[in-house]
């Protein structure tokens, strides 16, 4: 499953339109070219439909949304929706303001999302419409541990049986469901979340994956993953002495930039629910 | 004082709402983490004020500003005023053109500031109300030196007299001063210059010490100074042949992520006047 | 040639605004202090009239536009034409949109531009007034290569003349004409393309090195095109076992960064036809 996944978006090259924050964008720019992707970050409303018309898939991220990138989000959603592209969702932050929540929720009513990906409380404020977020971080007290997994697949697997689509819950153990089985991936390093935009890079893989793998979404978004993890795990192997967050952001990247299948296999840490 | 204002930055963990500009944010949400606190980052006029709530400090930065975002800053700053947040400015460029010159002149009217952090160019500019900013550095002839530092004492500490708030000048030599007593700080390194976005990295240092350690914010914002340019030192000794300002820019960041009280207190090198 | 083009860029640290997209705004940044300006990013329309007026060189660049920021890169290019200042256009993704194009067409009628720089693709756009752009990326078809070197050069000498400016189209092969010779630059590395903003920072380097050398502009954008080339090989070499992109990124920056006459003449590889 992983050398055909990984070998498909170095083959294919999907070009992947990003409506995305001005923190982490250049990031996610270079993660994309690092798995064999091409970016394009384009958010202006006159352009945004023809730019989806050239691209493979489209990655909406929320992170500094604003009243003119709102309008793009949802003219490029609709426009990706209707050539049958991939489109990812990414809500951050949301739950953290009501224009966030509320643009969110529109999003997901307005636009077909192949996969929503957010941390379990972002996930939560789309499930119920209401939430409380801790600025851009999970809810201690909604962090997934392996005390309460099985109760965290049962909420995953209704919510995406209801929104038809693949919804991945990232913490200590990522959750992929597809509505009727979960990946439960026990790859990553703690520090990766003492580097800004981990996540936002993870939407970005997914949409390259998924979009050079159609027919195999859900395999493609547990493998893009089980990447953004066993990455974090190389890099964090190659930190020295006076090494820090910004090393380990540069290291990541690069680990994705280098990433084989064998190195793949060998390193992933996942059960199927 | 070191041990305790960093930790209390590490154990509480503040939450930093930042509306700053799109050149240097991600470097100013990477130094946040590194030192502990958690950064978010949101410019829409809508949501400032339910993010504001959520934060413990508001970190505003004029560097790429437009109509949009001035009027995010002033909602945002009245709201964190109200709710005695924490409230940083850094008028990054003001005197460079009469728009920045006067956006900056009326935040200090319209918001009132715990700490205003600039160059000596910057600081003269709020302090007379017209400068002769060149670009986004200092003037050559107002650069802090040894030979002014009476003058340039007296004049920041009757400028944070007249402010009500701790006034950061940064140079070759940084003053901070509450308007009774100036720190002089004779940390960091000349090479830091050469990287764009120290100055704001800093900011957002100020507005993460100063938010963890209420009732202390003069020493903290002390701390964070040195703090930085201790990073500044620690980074450069790091740098090997072939390396520059991007690896440098890199390792300022780790030195943040990696200092402790010990490290500090070795190298800060100030006095109090 | 080299020494004295380099060495006025590190004696005269011209002032360069740049309005610019905000996925590579940072290495833009970075990339010019690495060579000895002074970067400057403003693009509110209320001040790039009085930023431009403080600034050697303007760099305008089509990345991330919108309807606000193309008001003021029309705003700050006639004032830069009024003051005589250099002004440099980096057209990315021209023909992928419509709006795009349609805007790069404005700029070039309503801005006298000294140097304009773009791959195959943008730069066939420009010329043609339509395109068909892979995204930001040169369509494969146009690439340059030496079976196809002098077609292309008798075409951007065309255009050059027609636009009595200098035009730069990069690639394998980079070409610099000034409308009736041009300089054929066979440095750089491949891995340049799997890194965002190689070309946004080239501009950014031209709009520099064309600013300090008023009277040499045509020597001095074949010398900023040598250097990112250089740049790119030196960087290339420093990459050991699990370095990436991300790290290639930095080490080219640093490699500007450290860059003297000495080493550009050894390792510049061009000639004039």
């Amino acid at each position: 499953m992983f050398e055909e996944i990984i070998l498909n978006v170095r083959n294919k090259k999907p070009i992947i339109h990003n409506i995305t924050n001005y923190v982490t964008v250049n990031d996610c720019a270079n993660i994309l070219l690092a798995c064999g992707a091409s970016p394009i970050m384009a958010d202006a409303v006159e352009e945004v439909e023809d730019i989806t018309k050239i691209c493979n898939g489209l990655n909406i991220n929320t992170g500094t949304l604003n009243n003119r990138t709102i309008q793009s989000m949802l003219v490029a959603g609709r426009k990706a929706n209707e050539l049958k592209n991939v489109v990812v969702l990414d809500p951050v932050g949301v739950g953290a303001s009501e224009f966030r929540t509320k643009t969110a929720l529109n999003l997901i009513k307005e636009v077909k999302f192949d996969v929503i990906k957010g941390n379990i409380s972002e996930i939560k404020t789309l499930a119920f419409g209401t939430g409380n977020t801790r600025g851009v971080d999970a809810d201690v007290c909604d962090i997934v541990t392996n005390n309460k997994i099985n109760e965290t697949i049962n909420f995953v697997n209704e919510f995406a049986k209801k929104m038809k689509c693949i919804i991945v819950i990232t913490g200590t153990i990522d959750i992929v469901s597809n509505g009727e089985r979960a990946y439960c991936i026990y790859n990553g390093n703690k520090m990766m979340s003492d580097i800004t935009g981990t996540g936002c890079q993870l939407s970005a893989l997914i949409t390259a994956f998924v979009s050079a793998n159609i027919g195999k979404e859900f395999e493609a978004t547990a493998v893009a993953v089980c990447s953004m993890g066993v990455a974090g795990q190389i890099a964090y192997k190659r930190l020295k002495q006076f090494d820090g967050n910004a090393t380990y952001r540069n290291y990541i990247i690069d680990a994705i930039y280098n990433m084989n299948a064998q190195d793949l296999e060998e390193m992933v840490n996942y059960e199927i629910r």
